[in-house]
């Protein structure tokens, strides 16, 4: 009643990162490259246990493990390269109810970022929409957003699935703990230069997630909406609070030739301030906002991908006009059956006014001979294999 | 002939730890609360290989290796999240004459700890005693013993255990080396202020375990007792050496409707001091002993589980009167299957004399603008499902 | 179609490694000694997962994970001592043109040592030539050469290997990429006294492997060449390049009732120089030379293993005469099952002219009272089980 699973996917990948002297264009620009064996360009590598049992009256119980493996090292994802299971580790027990789901498990609005990128956010051609809302916003910016450890996936979470009997729609709900430590009364004695109590009780709350999705899938058609909260960021001494509101609206068309699919994506980085001294002086709330369309079309035992992103981050201090950067995708992926696959991507995204993204490989160089570059273009390839078991 | 097994446990757990002002009463108490989905609080979350050979002439062979998994959130109990094989990993030769057992695994002293507790040493119900035996004693007394790391399991053991067939009659032996350096002559030249060698040769001895358990199970009657001695500190440069003697005796009687367990448990920490100087100085040897009775009562397809349980510390520095804790725990588990189960329990635990324990979650707050806290009660709940395959 | 395999061998294992004072020999010896419980004596303690598929028309992909387990103690290899696949980490497509595997596995120069020694390179009984090869020189020696980390296996490497039906012919060639960032201008700005450019553009090198294994087996016959280049440092700002260049040949004739073997191996650290200055300046390239010899005897059930091994360092400043090893090692494993076996292996190593080789446990002491110690003898036996599944 165990089925072992896993993905092994495997690939020669290059890339070339760009960035300019916009002072002295003479000056040329500098490149940074790196060619490399890598892992998961086309479908994330994995080894997985799952199971599932019957318990009569409709009811059945399962788990999820999976975890990621860095198939050209051998080395795993956690700390010091060990192998866990963070992709997915769930128990859950389903009836006609749905499914309640606990454990880590991808969050509702990742969903979109994968399902309507043809490249399903994997390699070279991963949409920029998908790479730039789990990113901190570009580093030269004070305000720009925190890095969100909720934007993929959430530990310590309780998930909701409706059942799939519904006509074509179907949702989830997730919540997950943050399991901070809260005191009563909150740290005593804390307060500031007026003798006033600084801090409010329980204010320990980075690290939550709250988020749902639903949609419809019937025929030729799936559209789907998520929103998702997650709390990237509290001070605990200066009473602030940072919610990274997410929401994104994706949708596919099955046109029998091509599929044709995109998405359309916006989060804001938004700062609640309890103390009123701290809401005169606060800063805007920065946000990213961002856009795939795409295309697959099957080709014989193939499959053409192609697909245009962009990404522009809005309302970031010192920024105008404001960063952003587009993104064009091409690949073909040749299925030797159906668990193994050869596959060829090609990718070239162009930054403006500061942006920094990447379709992969190392950061644009920032400075030359104490002189500021901006970041260009960024161009990359993934060559490789899947073979799934 | 390679089995794959495993236990996955799924909680949403809450603790409430509290801590009063003694000399101040009327500035009230404070807690700390911590609300969490985590792992465990039934079955130990695990997942496992193992396998055995026949070797012919009553002859087998076996392996078994099994790892604790955090399916919460994904991570193993690597430093770092990486996931090992920590429960136990061992290589057998069984027989006739028994069975030797090489790697690591659970000394024979812990297990009366489990085996007798009616929450098998596991979640917010886990006896006083389980707990206490294998922990620092209170941080604030200056003669408490260390962590013991061989108190649960041992790695780099040999372990031997009686045949089965010897009409209820049941034992087990283990030896785990230390696997220090030693040198000849010991560090030479280190000498104390007299010019007297002060160290011995061969004196690093922590890390190593000695110990055994014997009982006798038959119809509804089940009694052990077990010794065992834990090397848990030595101090090269002074000649001390520390050895954690413990012993323990449950028992558990089916009576039909209700099972009655319990167990009696008494540790000290030892200290050898080789020098004659710091024989004269020396400070008491601290202890805990500590005892639980339980009882279980199977209800339809779920079990009623409750347990009272106290651990005292002796023989602390600055400690009169003596330190001590005292539980009550409450649980029902319903059974699904056989192999899943949804279980809640609650535990209650109340500190005297400055003991510091806990039910779960974070530690009881020690200050207060500067005032001291002496810790008071510890509140919890597990409300959870396992699932095993 | 997946198969789940491992090895468990675990074993007792005492080592003595000895040291002298050669200036003051009445000053007597001074001993390290260790006893433990460890694995991989015999054969290296692991679990993997492995599967092929067939893709028609002669085609097969494969996948291979498979990664050390320290049985004795339930950690793995990765920083923490979590669980990880470095043994090998492979994806392959394979047909009439031979094999072509991706990822991480055992370098072209590193089989030799292996197959061409009786004790497998694993326990003490494993030849100096093998241990050798990978470490670093004595460290005592300044121009020794680094550690290299490409010796046993590469991360990121493409393999080739030929198709097996060549009458006894083999073959098998390996790139790994370094996988370094490159600059282009290389790091701007970075000159050296004079005002001229120090370092060359691309030149961070080190990680690298290139290699081939070619050989021929037919009847009792199996002899095999391998040659191998390593890139184990290079200096960015000197412009300096460091290769271990490394060749072996080995070889096994089987009489029927013993199989004789040996192995000759050479490394030589070549340190190529960018800069017209620092040639003048250069130091010898360090390099090491060793042979084994060895045979194997079926004796009923079991196997008789005996081995004579050599190592020497050349060309280390201020090493006269040139530091050199030899060892004898001595054992018997006993077959209980195809996949259960008994062994017993004793080995002795003598260290001349400041060479530092142990068969394992503990460094030889280097110092006593401030004088300087000499490296001698280091002995050690193994007595163990080995179970495979």
């Amino acid at each position: 009643s165990v089925t072992l699973f896993g993905v092994f996917d495997v690939s020669i990948s290059g890339y070339v990162n760009k960035a300019e002297d916009r002072q002295f264009p003479t000056q040329g620009s500098a490149t940074t490259r790196r060619t490399v064996l890598t892992n998961s360009a086309y479908h994330s590598s994995r080894l997985g246990f799952r199971g599932t049992e019957d318990l009569g009256g409709g009811l059945a119980a399962g788990f999820w493990l999976e975890g990621a493996v860095n198939n050209d090292d051998g080395s795993g994802r956690a700390i010091g390269g060990g192998m866990n299971w963070q992709r997915r580790s769930t128990v859950s027990l389903s009836g006609f109810f749905g499914e309640l789901r606990l454990g880590r498990d991808f969050t509702p609005t990742s969903y979109n970022d994968g399902v309507f990128d043809p490249f399903g956010n994997n390699g070279v051609g991963a949409s920029a929409v998908g790479q730039a809302n789990g990113k901190r916003s570009p580093g030269r910016f004070q305000n720009g957003f925190a890095e969100n450890r909720t934007h993929i996936r959430a530990s310590n979470s309780v998930s909701y699935f409706l059942p799939p009997n519904l006509g074509g729609a179907y949702g989830h709900f997730m919540y997950a703990f943050n399991e901070a430590e809260k005191y009563k009364p909150a740290i005593p004695g804390a307060t500031d230069g007026d003798g006033a109590l600084l801090i409010r009780p329980d204010s320990q709350r980075t690290g939550r997630y709250i988020g749902a999705r639903g949609g419809y899938a019937n025929g030729p058609l799936d559209v789907a909406l998520a929103y998702g909260e997650s709390t990237i960021a509290d001070d605990f001494f200066d009473g602030t609070t940072t919610v990274l509101k997410l929401w994104n609206l994706g949708a596919s068309y099955d046109l029998g030739t091509v599929k044709l699919m995109g998405e359309y994506s916006n989060a804001k980085a938004v700062t609640d301030r309890a103390h009123p001294l701290h809401r005169l002086a606060h800063m805007p709330n920065p946000g990213a906002k961002g856009w795939v369309l795409g295309a697959t079309l099957p080709v014989g035992p193939g499959i053409i991908r192609a697909s245009y992103s962009r990404i522009e981050y809005t309302r970031l201090l010192g920024a105008t006009p404001e960063p952003k950067a587009s993104q064009f995708a091409l690949g073909y992926v040749h299925n030797l059956s159906k668990r193994t696959a050869m596959y060829a991507t090609v990718a070239r995204l162009s930054n403006r006014n500061g942006a920094e993204e990447r379709v992969g490989g190392p950061e644009h160089l920032s400075s030359m001979n104490g002189r500021t570059l901006t970041p260009t273009t960024s161009t990359g390839y993934d060559l490789g294999i899947r073979h799934a078991f």
